[in-house]
């Protein structure tokens, strides 16, 4: 297997953007990522687009190879790969793979979605269509609902707070709020949200004990990465190039419900432990992460199932700031989900363009993390059935 | 790269299929698949499903993720692939990327699509989601247009004739008749179709010249394949592996008009030229083809692009014979999409499982290619926009 490096990384701003169209979008990306690895003029050997959704929100197929048209990339390979939320961190895989077995040289991957055209509970329903198609969804069950009863078991098993989760918030959207790619750039803060007379009002319920702050928005957005060997991107860019250290993917049971422990995400924890074998790196190793925050018990329980807190340990880990810029391992220093967004197809490309910036030393001080080598993503498919994990090392 | 080989196939038959979910189909052929290769008590490192209009027809997401469950494949690594109807070659190929990059041993590619739930216009309608988005499918162009249309320009650059499309027709119809996985088991004649006094009634216009009898059917189905290195083909399985000797992948632009030559398939030629210069080898050596006949002017001007005939030759080869089974180059001896049917995205696995089958020797006599060693398939996306070419071959 060759060495693959991440030599460009584009992205646009997360929000609504009812101004462009889904292929708007993955173009605008896509062209930011070849801008920045120095190839605006080159074509690329294959693109491969995430995207959950198109088909449903957009009534539209064969978003890959509309791309490729738009770009003027032809004779270009073209495939959409989707897994879910996870969608994204997949095709870079299967970009990964693909140069990594000697066919390709180079790689664009761009990851987008167009939810806004969908609210309240058609985008709800929309999410919800990857819940198992005969136990789960006839029955109504949605995202929010299995990460609500999720919340009440960890709270029950470990002792996490609601104080922890206000603090897995109030992080992400301090940090967002100097994201300027964010789709929320609202500070919040105890006293304004949670302690706050309207509280009941302003932060309702939505599924108990989850409320609106724990949840990501719907967004729309689009982010992209082009991929090469490693021992040509000091030839085809002059960006420090960024290595694939390592990567896994792993699935469970679709369904919640036959996890013999529902507290117990397997996935995660088996595809942090393939990306950290091959990287041949430990959790502790890991200078900045970017989570799978769509709610904030996630980010608690994934900081736990990929080895960076003992189980039980995360939300505590949280409340105390470790998990803070400046703590012992910052994670979502973009905002996460919460605050940068959720376009699903976009957001397993978006961590690791945030990495990629993180790992290249290219932010402004209040979102830099110091010297930052070895970066980590985790996005996270359906309620934990189907995972995917990069370990991201800077290359000198 | 490794070598990678088949070394099992499983399919299901095509047609309407009112009592089966496509999670069933997708289920019923990979367990064909995995029993066949004799891995039936074993697992599988990753899953690859080939689907074009889940979302669209099924209202579902997150598919490979739902069979990797169905079928206790975790925690198997599983991701979606879409191309359009050459969803199935796309997904086979990020298949063989994966294990010829080292990076997994045995890999599951199921494709399927259960269109049957959509009929007459909806049916058009699914499948011109494939159009470009901003400026085909508004104005109402359809598949079945581009074909007629297609046909047009074939008929006056090259003077095909309609004779030589009814041979096509006639040829396809009587070999799918013989293959139990056909949708259509019809044998049509000249006398009893096309001279008869009902043939207006029939065999109606489609899109001028396109007929009725010119057009595959709206079928539900599904196929599978294993593959893994062929170093270790034999210790796994005890069938004759079948090498993917080489494979092609090319985009032209989406839209028709922006072509210099409307009737030149650029990507056509491009996808088989790369998949035969990885083969070493021509294509007169190919001793059996799978071309994508969703229209009888498909299967001819894909004989010519491929490299089987010259431009202008491929529908007199079909009218003196030389593409039915004991021609020069027999093609679609399984009846092709015109009467296996078109499931999209099962399309791309089925051409493969049937090449399989002929290069291992095991149909019956009336459709088997004798001494069949070398086998071709091309699986075309959109008009044409994204095809995907396999060459295949005997591994003694």
């Amino acid at each position: 297997m060759r060495d693959v490096a991440i030599i460009g990384v584009g992205m646009i701003p997360f929000g609504r953007r009812d101004e462009d169209s889904l292929l708007d979008m993955l173009a605008y990306a896509s062209l930011d990522a070849l801008d920045d690895a120095g190839m605006s003029e080159k074509g690329v050997d294959a693109v491969y687009v995430a995207n959950m959704g198109a088909g449903i929100l957009q009534h539209q197929t064969s978003v890959a190879s509309a791309l490729v048209d738009r770009l003027s990339l032809q004779p270009a390979a073209a495939d959409t790969i989707e897994n879910g939320p996870a969608s994204g961190a997949s095709a870079i895989k299967n970009g990964v793979l693909a140069v990594a077995s000697g066919y390709y040289d180079t790689v664009l991957v761009a990851g987008g979605e167009k939810m806004r055209e969908v609210v309240g509970w058609k985008a709800t329903d929309f999410v919800a269509t990857m819940t198992h198609p005969e136990v789960e969804y006839p029955y109504g069950i949605t995202l929010p609902g299995m990460a609500g009863m999720f919340t009440r078991l960890y709270m029950e098993k470990y002792g996490l707070t609601q104080e922890q989760l206000i603090a897995v918030a109030i992080k992400n959207q301090k940090m967002g709020a100097l994201n300027p790619y964010a789709h929320v750039n609202m500070v919040i803060t105890r006293e304004g949200i949670y302690e706050s007379p309207d509280a009941a009002v302003n932060n309702p319920v939505a599924a108990d004990p989850l409320r609106f702050y724990d949840m990501c928005p719907v967004s729309d957005g689009a982010a992209a990465v082009i991929l090469c060997p490693l021992e040509k991107a000091r030839e085809i860019s002059r960006k420090i190039p960024v290595l694939i250290a390592g990567f896994g993917q792993a699935t469970d049971t679709h369904t919640l419900q036959e996890r013999e422990d529902p507290t117990d995400l397997k996935a995660v924890t088996l595809a942090a432990e393939q990306a950290f074998r091959m990287a041949n790196l430990k959790p502790k190793d890991v200078d900045v992460a970017e989570l799978h925050d769509a709610f904030t018990i996630l980010e608690v329980a994934e900081s736990e199932h990929v080895g960076f807190f003992k189980k039980g340990e995360g939300g505590k880990a949280a409340e105390k700031g470790e998990t803070s810029i400046n703590g012992k391992i910052p994670i979502n220093v973009s905002g996460g989900l919460k605050s940068r967004g959720h376009p699903v197809g976009a957001t397993g490309v978006a961590q690791v363009v945030e990495i990629v910036f993180q790992l290249r030393h290219e932010l402004v001080p209040k979102r830099q993390v110091k010297d930052a080598k070895v970066g980590f993503t985790l996005n996270f498919g359906g309620f934990g059935n189907n995972v995917v994990a990069f370990v991201l090392r800077r290359s000198e």
